[in-house]
């Protein structure tokens, strides 16, 4: 018994642990949507609806590993984007067309009815399954009921695979349109539309999109007209990394172009990614009628990431709600919704420093909101930005998170220990980042267009250094403490 | 009982085992030097002695989960640099200043006795330990006794840290040095010297080098004549990542310089990696005057490296050895030994072959020697290269391993799955590589150069598949395969 002991000790402390509940808040974010307990991934179904903004999630309750053959759907209801409170789990994965699970989709008005539109996944080998669409409504926005004659769409295109989930469904001119991730025959992503006048009864339309080179399945589709123009995203697998493009293990990103909705003939220009950073994909966008902006949720996470809050009893956690437009070079950019200075409490950081090699503001990250300024004209060094120390993993032990402008290259630059990630940035008189830091989780808002979103990880609470190579730079700080809404 | 049962079962699949004997052999390795079960990091020691190679590696027997509180010295011979045999542990921590490890160190003729000069590892507590060197002396090659006036050197320079470990000891005008990795007070990485007359009683003569930019500590310090000029060989630990420099969590550099051993002044050129693979770390040299050769053994590891043959009971390996030299731009170049062609069983593949997008070889890369040539006047492709497919961990799946010649950006380019590394490729005429793969790992000596040298892991028997993007590519294939050394 002695030995067997030591062994689940040994275990306890460097292996993520399978708890149902939250056993050590030490990384939970403060602003972040996040499981209760347990594991979330994708975003799926945001809506506003009946007043309120409703966002669900890829969601296993029992265990902060999950199990991928019973997924469910988590939901959060929120008056404002900014404070969010749990809701009843929406989807539990209970019939036979989604016995192995609830996977992901999106969310409708339907006349009043909030509708829940999702792939049933069922494992039928270690090889196929079977991926079918359904629907789920309910009058009261708490209470699902999975509609009697589902699937709704049983199986996929004849010149398809089976991979053929995560269903994105909107009106236009009172007829329903879905657009769901798929494979052609030859394992390559594309994306498949389908029609119907009552959400129940649909017809194949064809093909919206795909290509021989971006990866071998695309998930969570999202097609949308911006800003006078028709934007796809798509989070393509298997991406080839070339150079510092597609870096992380699946990549979340989008083509902008026009769209005839008679012959179904989208032309756009090249797949550029949605965001940069260390952690994020599988993006899900809702349009607010409310408020006429559509607005972006991205899981904060990929799929080879560390993830040492499984130890905590919970993993997994989504972005701040961003607004979505299109630049004057046709890019989409992601700027924080507006709301979200609801969140501050206290402004407790406003100066311009003089850095050479490094200045410890003494700024605490963890829950904040920062504006870091860098005019270029008067950077006299060949590096200047902010780090602060984070975890590898237990084994390799500690590193630096480094956000840099590196004035040679002409790039800015976001480094977490060893893993670099970048983006020319060139011409810029001035480089301005806008932050939001939560315990975990950094997401930095460049010049109000390219984004850098990562979890990081230190057991105590680092604080913000400015730092320069080479030379110096005149730095403009400015932070503010944001709250916690978790805690009342 | 049952629950516990599935607990364990659940950790069997997905977590690293602590078995104490190979209990799969799937991703042994047929020609290099590994452990026999359990645990290696660190070569060291290598030697030419009494007619026989001789090498030693830091080793934990009792599981493939090392307990880095009790640290051996495994023990391999070879008559020939390619056939190696196990020999008994040479070095058990036992003693009162090496009751927590035998850390690495080096080897030394002594007269004729197989002298071995390492670090004693006493932890202290959590965050002090006492680092000390210790020499131990054998006749027979095989049996080791410890000096009984060890430590030789009780404590570390009064400028320094307690980190003061691996020391490398050579002859020069018939007194002995030793180079020591230290820290200074600013917990900055550097190399101190010591000489002695008979390896018992040693003086302090200063530091060799240090930096104030290159990391927080040298490891593994190697300091040498090599074709007129010296060379200083540390592994920094934390050395900020800088583009696609210094990539790995810990790097493995050196310095080409004139050194005066009267003023002990080393005047060097700039820090440059010696291997720009994913697992290459922690290097011992040494001088085979039978053959009047400079030769190297890496680990091929890292510090953050998946290695899931701790599955299996056994865990790290090292290099095939490499013969050292300095080109005529001053940079190190390794190229395997001569003797590796005694490995050679059969020509299986020699073709030359006009590749568009992708042609299989059908070449299997098990236990393979390989030249590949691209010339460069004959490509008309953005890129041109090899790739297979391997695992990126148990959640993520599989990926490619991608070696090319990327002709926009005049680089040589090594991905395996999202992790690049790439070196200058700029002006030549040809890509020529020299690959040793043995089952789990892959040395990639390119034009007799730059190396990349990595570890990957896939159940099956991957083969060598030739790509190219947007054109085509003649490349000419030769292979061989090679045989098992280690089966009788």
């Amino acid at each position: 018994m002695h030995s067997l002991t030591a062994f689940l000790a040994f275990f306890a402390v460097f292996i993520n642990d399978a708890s149902n509940q939250v056993t050590n808040t030490e990384y939970r974010l403060n602003y972040h949507v996040q499981p209760e307990q347990g594991w979330a991934n994708d975003p799926n179904g945001p809506i506003h609806w009946n007043n309120q903004y409703h966002l669900f999630y890829q969601h296993y309750p029992n265990s902060s590993s999950p199990d991928w053959s019973d997924m469910h759907w988590g939901h959060v209801v929120s008056p404002d984007l900014v404070h969010w409170k749990y809701l009843p789990i929406a989807l539990t994965p209970d019939q036979h067309y989604d016995k192995n699970g609830c996977w992901s989709g999106s969310a409708v008005d339907d006349n009043g009815t909030l509708t829940l539109i999702y792939t049933g996944y069922v494992q039928l080998n270690s090889s196929t399954s079977w991926q079918n669409q359904n629907i789920a409504t309910s009058k009261d926005g708490v209470t699902f009921t999975k509609y009697e004659k589902n699937p709704v769409i049983k199986t996929w295109p004849i010149d398809g695979s089976d991979n053929f989930r995560d269903p994105n469904v909107w009106k236009h001119k009172e007829i329903w349109y879905m657009v769901v991730g798929n494979q052609n025959v030859n394992n390559r992503g594309r994306v498949v539309l389908y029609k119907s006048k009552d959400l129940r009864n649909w017809g194949y339309v064809g093909v919206l999109a795909s290509s021989e080179t971006l990866g071998t399945m695309w998930e969570m589709p999202d097609f949308f007209e911006l800003d006078g123009k028709f934007v796809l995203i798509v989070n393509p697998q298997n991406l080839p990394r070339d150079d510092y493009n597609y870096v992380s293990l699946q990549s979340a990103g989008y083509f902008v172009g026009d769209y005839d909705y008679e012959t179904n003939i989208f032309k756009h220009g090249p797949y550029h990614e949605v965001d940069l950073g260390h952690d994020f994909v599988e993006t899900r966008t809702f349009f607010d009628q409310s408020t006429n902006r559509r607005m972006i949720f991205g899981w904060m996470g990929m799929w080879d990431a560390y993830f040492p809050e499984k130890n905590d009893g919970w993993a997994g956690a989504h972005t701040i709600p961003r607004e979505l437009h299109l630049n004057e070079n046709g890019k989409l950019t992601m700027t924080p919704v507006a709301e979200l200075k609801l969140l501050r409490e206290n402004q407790i950081y406003n100066s311009r420093i003089l850095v050479s090699e490094q200045f410890d503001t003494g700024i605490p990250l963890n829950s904040t909101e920062l504006f870091i300024n860098i005019p270029i004209d008067k950077l006299k060094a060949d590096k200047a930005g902010f780090t602060f120390t984070c975890m590898q993993n237990v084994a390799a032990g500690w590193g630096q998170f480094r956000v840099y402008y590196d004035k040679k290259r002409e790039k800015i630059v976001s480094t977490r220990i060893k893993d670099q990630r970048e983006a020319d940035w060139k011409g810029a008189s001035e480089i301005s980042l806008h932050i939001y830091v939560d315990r975990s989780s950094i997401e930095i808002f460049v010049n109000g267009g390219i984004t850098f979103t990562s979890r990081f990880y230190v057991p105590w609470l680092p604080t913000l250094t400015l730092f320069t190579e080479n030379g110096q730079a005149e730095v403009d700080v400015q932070a503010y403490s944001l709250k916690n809404i978790w805690k009342n």
